[in-house]
């Protein structure tokens, strides 16, 4: 995984991005990623881009994004106030997973965290990708806490 | 639970919403309730203060605040776009517990959600308290996700 660049993500970028989200099990049916780019995603992006709190992150490599990420920091009361790191929608190009992309980009995402004066970093993962609850363990994440989801609109999670 | 207001936050009312996150077992540890407030709480308020999609919340009862949460609107890509609410530090006074304080608050919240065009709502809470995660279910949160946190100060989650 050399000469891997991470980078914040252009609306240029949202085609590949949305195609990263779609090549998933799960994403699979939950996202569109046609020939049309569904208006919710550009409305997302321009929603993360006026924000300093959130990041939307893309790996790239030899011109092509392979990976991506939206790391988001966010206040909160809790410990003397702490600001928490949180890690979502992370994926790795299907041909590309299990050689350390995706080890780089959290590293990436930790150390921005830290610069940020997080105590902590967070994120979720859905119970049944067992692969990915080990790989966060193996990078010092503790599987500490239940996380619940309420859906609103129509589909599963 | 009549005559009950769930309103923002005002920074005069940070030490009560300070003593009510220490009334807690894990709180007890991570936070000062002291006499001489923190100043990293004050920074928190001001950082959620500031910014639109942070808002920090009290239950008021009869002039006395009673319960607290934060409720954090996220945008995202994935499902096409969608913005997620996510919940966290809900504290209800130790003497009140059990009357559906709770479910007033989380109700509320769930109603702002839905009026901000989010597709879910989303909270993570600790393997150990095995009655938030039966309270949650009985709202209709789906106890679908493992919650990860890596801890980059000292101290215990």
């Amino acid at each position: 995984m050399r000469d891997l660049a991470i980078r914040d993500a252009t609306r240029a970028d949202i085609p590949a991005v949305v195609a990263l989200l779609a090549d998933d099990e799960k994403g699979r049916v939950r996202e569109n990623a046609g020939d049309t780019l569904d208006a919710g995603y550009l409305e997302a992006f321009a929603a993360i881009a006026r924000d300093p709190n959130q990041r939307l992150l893309v790996a790239e490599r030899e011109g092509v994004i392979v990976g991506t990420f939206q790391l988001s920091f966010l206040p909160g009361l809790s410990f003397k106030g702490a600001w928490r790191g949180q890690i979502e929608a992370v994926r790795i190009a299907s041909h590309l997973r299990g050689q350390g992309l995706g080890r780089l980009m959290i590293e990436w995402a930790i150390e921005r965290c830290r610069e940020h004066g997080c105590r902590m970093v967070q994120l979720t993962t859905h119970k049944t990708r067992g692969r990915a609850h080990a790989f966060y363990e193996r990078l010092g994440f503790e599987p500490s806490h239940i996380g619940m989801k309420l859906q609103l609109g129509g589909g599963a999670v």
